[in-house]
């Protein structure tokens, strides 16, 4: 116990320390790329467990997921009758790479500028420590938290979770909840802020296409044979219109179109079309007729051929008719598109759409995943959304990625429960990039935030 | 002078001595690709002027063009009034690479079951001994050719013949001719003698198109910006219809359809799609409707893309937009098509085609090649169509190659001639590849057919 007599004014009292303790956070090296900083894994999950302890989090134990350790915590003393959520954050990181390009060293966090610099300063230390710091304020003033809180860090985010689906299966009726805030997301910027309501989801397919059983000379069997190249030109030009809708029979069927209510929201949210294709360097912007630049990439489905390549790609000339050709492919897909289903059309169209004279073969990756809504009036983003616009004086904007984020619908899937993101990072803080930085101001502002999130849900219980 | 009354007994008695020079020819290894060969190709060069000498021709000339030995050679006594061809052959060979594959190191000779085997054998060096030979049997009996016949032997064959356009630009006077008779090419089998009358011409162009000014994510950015990938799928494929028809405005502009005549000839021709398809390991055919197969490789101009590549080409998934697209295509075109003509008409096609949202480059190769037709009723083609007959006890097939033999055209440009294809190479004698071979009774026939082939020259002027 202090001398504080309410959450705010503890964060504020121990505002150095907390600092400190995120620099202290940040030098552990816990790259989860890396498979020889297993031990820098151990010791940033063992930081969290530690400084959960601390903060007065009576349950904290570090778990295995699949050999990663997965840090948990919880603080039930609410009661059955009051919610409980489930706090979701990382404390893995980025590689540094190209580490010649960062000012000071990566794992030697400075502040200048009110900034902190060091890798996952913004992505995701600084934000996942937050709600930990809230939790001790109430704790270590109040003495209780005003509902019952759960802690959830994995180490394995930056490689795509691949653990996570098996844990939280291992792990059902622990880390049952009535709904997961995620530390790990973002705000629009340092005035605006915003809630995250969706990801899409994703599918990938390669598609194989086989002509003549080899390389042959272009003058004398050009003409005679089908050329593997064409034809997947003819079947990756099949796939969508000349205005770029997509052209393949039930990829549309699952699509959920977003309503009046929807675009109007989306519609209040800036974009100046003219500099975004300014700062990609195009002539012009290219998508689906009848759709807005955000809704395109927010709310509609895409198919994007992300490699091709067949036959001779040195200098110079070489005339051959190549015996294969080839192209991988990636949907980003929206509620409620079924990855497995939007590439067994795909599949047909292939089978549908060859051209003659070639065999193909479509190869579906398992590396599919959901797409992710949650109501804009779920009641978690009803209290996030009070407590955003008592801080930053607006309401926030309605937002979504074209990115995929798995553990929202992993976690929908197999808990039953939404996400709401609520987390400080901003878009210029270079999270993955050299020179990653979080702001002193976010790390504050988090802290309140958090702390009267939870007062919120409480009271709006 | 030896105790021979007629070129065919003199050439039927020195028989075995032929085959040993043919071997000693075949020892030396005139690799034109190889730089550090230079003093191969002088040694070749010299033994074919030695050769002609020793034959009886009385101006034997060692030249250069480019730095490159090139032997010229001339017997001009027939007189003003009798016709003058020149014969072309090559003395340089292609690189033995994979040597571990053949039988008997690839310069030292060997006969098997009537065969020579050794690099260059078919490809030319035992085709162009042999008009060398029937030249000196008619010298060593008769004493003198029924026709004047000059010889130009290059050493730059198999590397494209860089300076023989050069050489001939320099030489134009002393080459003029009637026609020319070249010692380099083939016949149909064993049994059935063909006619070449026409080569392909080439032209090679690359599209490089540029999306984004970067690869970007295809979450953030994908539906909203064109994808340089699905717009070269869109470009190629308007290059073609689903058929296989060229829709290039223009293409077709310049192409002389084959006549009735034309096609009639070639349907004598026996070709068997079932076959021919199986052996490309194709479940179906694929060309211009309205053309049988030969006459889609011999007399339709064809465009295929050679090879083409963009974004992620290795393995697994990654989820990129790409800001590059690429694709090499060559044309094979026919009379009277203009290579820097067709070129011109895919240059303004992709200007006119290319997707919204990419810039579009096209870059003209300098290897272009003009068409060859030489008229099957050509006198030297009825001379030669006379000899073939008389030797093989059937009247020869008209054909034509897909590919491209650069100096027929280069002849036909620059001394305003044109090229009889004489030769008796057949297509199973493993040219450019391991384990070439010359038959033995090819070798024959040849020297008996080129030496009655002047003597019909003579009697038919």
């Amino acid at each position: 116990m202090t001398g504080s007599s309410n959450p705010a004014d503890y964060l504020a009292e121990h505002d150095e320390r907390f600092t400190r303790e995120l620099l202290e956070f940040l030098a552990i090296p816990s790259i989860s790329a890396l498979p020889d900083h297993a031990p820098h894994l151990a010791a940033a999950a063992d930081w969290v467990a530690d400084r959960l302890r601390q903060a007065g989090v009576p349950t904290v134990e570090v778990l295995s997921a699949g050999g990663i350790p997965t840090v948990y915590g919880e603080w039930l003393a609410a009661g059955e009758a009051a919610p409980t959520i489930l706090v979701y954050g990382h404390f893995d990181t980025q590689p540094v790479d190209p580490v010649e390009l960062w000012t000071d060293p990566p794992f030697t966090p400075v502040i200048r500028d009110e900034r902190i610099y060091a890798r996952g300063a913004s992505d995701d230390k600084g934000n996942m420590l937050i709600p930990i710091l809230a939790a001790e304020a109430w704790l270590q003033t109040v003495g209780s938290l005003p509902i019952n809180v759960k802690f959830l860090f994995e180490g394995e985010e930056e490689v795509g979770s691949p653990h996570v689906e098996e844990f939280i299966l291992a792990h059902r009726q622990r880390l049952a909840c009535d709904y997961v805030v995620s530390a790990d997301g973002g705000q629009w910027s340092e005035d605006q802020p915003n809630l995250l309501v969706g990801f899409k989801g994703l599918c990938a397919v390669e598609i194989d296409l086989v002509g003549p059983n080899r390389d042959l000379h272009s003058g004398q069997y050009g003409g005679t044979v089908q050329n593997p190249i064409h034809a997947l030109a003819r079947l990756v030009a099949s796939m969508r219109d000349d205005q770029g809708r997509i052209t393949i029979d039930g990829f549309y069927d699952q699509v959920i179109t977003p309503g009046e209510a929807d675009r109007e929201q989306i519609a209040t949210i800036p974009q100046d079309d003219a500099s975004y294709a300014d700062g990609l360097g195009v002539d012009e912007l290219f998508g689906e007729p009848g759709y807005s630049t955000l809704e395109r990439a927010w709310c509609r489905p895409t198919l994007e051929v992300n490699g091709t390549w067949g036959g001779f790609t040195d200098d110079g000339v070489k005339t051959v008719l190549p015996s294969e050709a080839h192209a991988k492919i990636t949907c980003r897909l929206v509620p409620d598109q079924d990855p497995a289903m939007v590439a067994e059309c795909i599949r047909r169209h292939v089978q549908q759409h060859v051209p003659p004279g070639v065999t193909a073969t479509t190869t579906i990756s398992e590396s599919g995943a959901r797409p992710y809504l949650v109501p804009g009036d779920h009641p978690g983003n009803l209290a996030a959304g009070d407590v955003l616009e008592e801080l930053y004086g607006s309401a926030p904007y309605f937002t979504r990625s074209g990115g995929t984020l798995p553990i929202c619908s992993v976690l929908r899937e197999h808990l039953g429960v939404y996400t709401v993101i609520f987390s400080f990072a901003l878009d210029d803080e270079r999270a993955h990039a050299p020179d990653e930085f979080f702001r002193l101001s976010s790390f504050r502002r988090g802290q309140v935030a958090w702390s009267r999130l939870w007062q919120r849900i409480a009271e709006t219980e």
